[in-house]
């Protein structure tokens, strides 16, 4: 068996380092939320940690760690959000130089937050291989430490104070759910819980777009990702694993299910409407597994669920909040053809108000190429309750004999 | 002097009596925040509160006194928002029938939040004035007792466990700014401060459109507000002020300032890069004079900031995002003039790219009215770094000679 370096009191002493530059999160118990699950459920709200994510748990012992053992001229990450936040905020706070490598394309507002803990960004590369090969070799031209978002045993420490805490706040849980991308954050948490209490279940959640450990602990396989997979949980599409986190899953982990876009979406949404905090989509998987009901349950159990950051780019909060809407049946989106006459569109908006929706947007088409001449196209974008109400409108308008394209029709069977 | 029938006693007793229904929340120390507006600030996050604002605790302890004194058959309130679900969930907690009045245009998100919590919803009348007038007609008819949301000394001395728990985090603190509409909340913290260290400062916020008590403090009069008046921190928008509050606020209010719509939106985006939570329009109120410097501040002030409510219609959020961005010159949308040659748009694209803004819009106009032949309009929103990244773009594109105009423009001075 391949070893795991790790004993509790090795975890227990990177949470007292650690400890000042961190925020012990609130565990949250929320009713009607558990209710709704059937699960006696807490969220562990990571997203309100410093920087925005728990990676900053792991940046912060590890170079903790680099310091007590030489003093590095300077560290250097690659990433493309919350690692490069994290070793920004860590090293800024030991007076250590950081360098943060970006692809060309990251978000200016993560660019901006990282230039404001304090780091050079340099802005290389198409994507994040790419910049993490440029990382390597910046380290090795201008002798900085570079530090692996997960594949590292003080990095797995870091994180698995974040378990310690879970486990404080609800010792009689039973269950923890976790985001699994690297598997930094899933491996600290499993060690922190299984070397406490080994009859406490770990599952990890990843995302159904890029999967690879989703048959790993049924054969010991991992599934090869697509190139270009694309997924709003960006922070856990990784499509290497860790060799140091796949030993501690292989070892305790329990179960590992994936959700879809559509179900991450909805879960952004419903987080935020119970606890009026954001969570990224990486962030909320683990949500979005038991909205979906991925994970199997047991009577009387206490699931804790991690909500591991919420650091989503803000010129994308809408759009995800709609997304969420939308699968949820709460946003409609409707391509109507009507006679081009004067009164029609009238009639037709009077139809949906008679509905009781909210239209949001209304757009007007004249003159498009796939709309018979003398017809004329209306979109509508409305507010509705749910999907029955949606359909609803699609019965009536039929009814009324006119054409009706569902523009969204992402209803779940 | 008009009484106030309150005393710090009854106050501790108040909060006793509803610890069991209210979260004590979040008080939280933001460094970056604190050193960006040049005051040690902490903020009181009662958007964390169950049902998403502060509103809880006064609707709590006001039925909890209706209960000591005799069973009503049930209770009503007249509310778009937040007292409709502090009413319906502490209803609920105490076994007591809930009638909710809301306007007929009320969003659907809010409506289904107060149905969940149990609590029959009426919606009857255009604005929140008509709904009130129908509420206290239910009241008559059916034998109901009428919860008013704010003036009301049972209310008040609940709302006031909030002034309670901020003192306890923070002893050593000068100064608290609230957000002041009706003036419940204001008036209850006022009374746990100043009772506890008249030296205390107490700032209301008001929002520029219903500005009542813009001038009270000077001179005592109350200012007119015109009717229709619009702001997206609905929240707060009271046109006649309580005559109990008036009290609290002449004796124990030391500042009342006002936001524009701007600024607030500003602070929504500002709370939610930063803490990751979401406050509405009238929650931040005091965020957005802080960050307006219109709060008078002293050396070594240290600031208690309440942000008093989350309930944001999720279909709002996207758009108060994308308000706050533009207002802080990180969005922006120009109409450009090019003709209509092929290679024109590329040539406008490039521009745009080579300045390193992420395009998130394009749209392509032919055949406007107000475009010479010949010619033709695109549309195009940008993320920008700042204002100066904006200007860049506009002197940039006036070079080649290119009619340009800002949709937006709402650059501050």
């Amino acid at each position: 068996m391949l070893q795991i370096p790790l004993d509790l009191p090795a975890l227990h002493q990177a949470r007292s380092r650690i400890a000042d530059a961190v925020i012990h999160t609130a565990q949250w118990q929320n009713d009607p939320l558990s209710e709704e699950l059937g699960v006696a459920l807490q969220l562990k709200l990571e997203n309100l940690q410093r920087t925005g994510s728990f990676k900053l748990r792991g940046a912060t012992h590890k170079i903790d760690r680099l310091l007590s053992q030489h003093r590095p001229s300077g560290v250097i990450a690659a990433s493309a959000g919350n690692h490069a936040q994290g070793v920004a905020r860590a090293a800024a706070l030991a007076g250590l130089r950081a360098v943060v490598v970006m692809p060309v394309n990251a978000p200016i507002t993560k660019v901006q937050a990282c230039r404001k803990l304090g780091a050079d960004v340099r802005l290389v590369g198409e994507n994040l291989e790419q910049a993490a090969d440029q990382a390597r070799r910046i380290a090795a031209d201008e002798g900085l430490t570079f530090l692996h978002p997960y594949d590292d045993w003080d990095v797995i420490a870091g994180q698995a104070s974040c378990g310690l805490e879970m486990f404080e706040d609800a010792p009689e849980m039973t269950l923890a759910i976790v985001p699994l991308g690297g598997g930094g954050l899933i491996s600290g948490i499993a060690l922190a819980l299984k070397l406490q209490n080994p009859a406490i279940r770990i599952v990890g959640v990843q995302t159904e777009a890029v999967p690879p450990y989703r048959r790993f602990l049924v054969d010991g396989s991992l599934e090869e990702v697509p190139p270009g997979a694309h997924t709003i949980a960006d922070g856990i599409k990784v499509k290497r694993p860790g060799e140091l986190t796949r030993r501690v899953i292989a070892r305790y982990v329990d179960e590992i299910v994936t959700v879809d876009d559509n179900a991450i979406a909805e879960a952004i949404v419903t987080l935020l409407e119970r606890t009026r905090t954001i969570g990224e989509g990486a962030g909320v998987v683990g949500l979005a597994a038991l909205m979906q009901k991925k994970i199997s349950l047991r009577d009387k159990d206490l699931a804790v669920c991690v909500i591991s950051g919420g650091n989503v780019d803000m010129t994308l909060v809408g759009r995800s909040i709609d997304y969420g809407l939308a699968s949820s049946g709460r946003l409609m989106s409707v391509a109507v053809t009507i006679s081009d006459a004067p009164g029609q569109l009238l009639r037709l908006i009077r139809n949906v108000a008679e509905l009781g929706m909210n239209i949001r947007h209304v757009e007007h088409r004249r003159g498009e190429l796939h709309v018979p001449v003398g017809m004329t196209e209306v979109i509508l974008q409305m507010e509705t309750r749910d999907f029955a109400h949606q359909r609803e409108l699609l019965t009536h308008l039929a009814g009324e004999g006119l054409t009706v394209r569902n523009l969204l029709g992402i209803e779940r069977g």
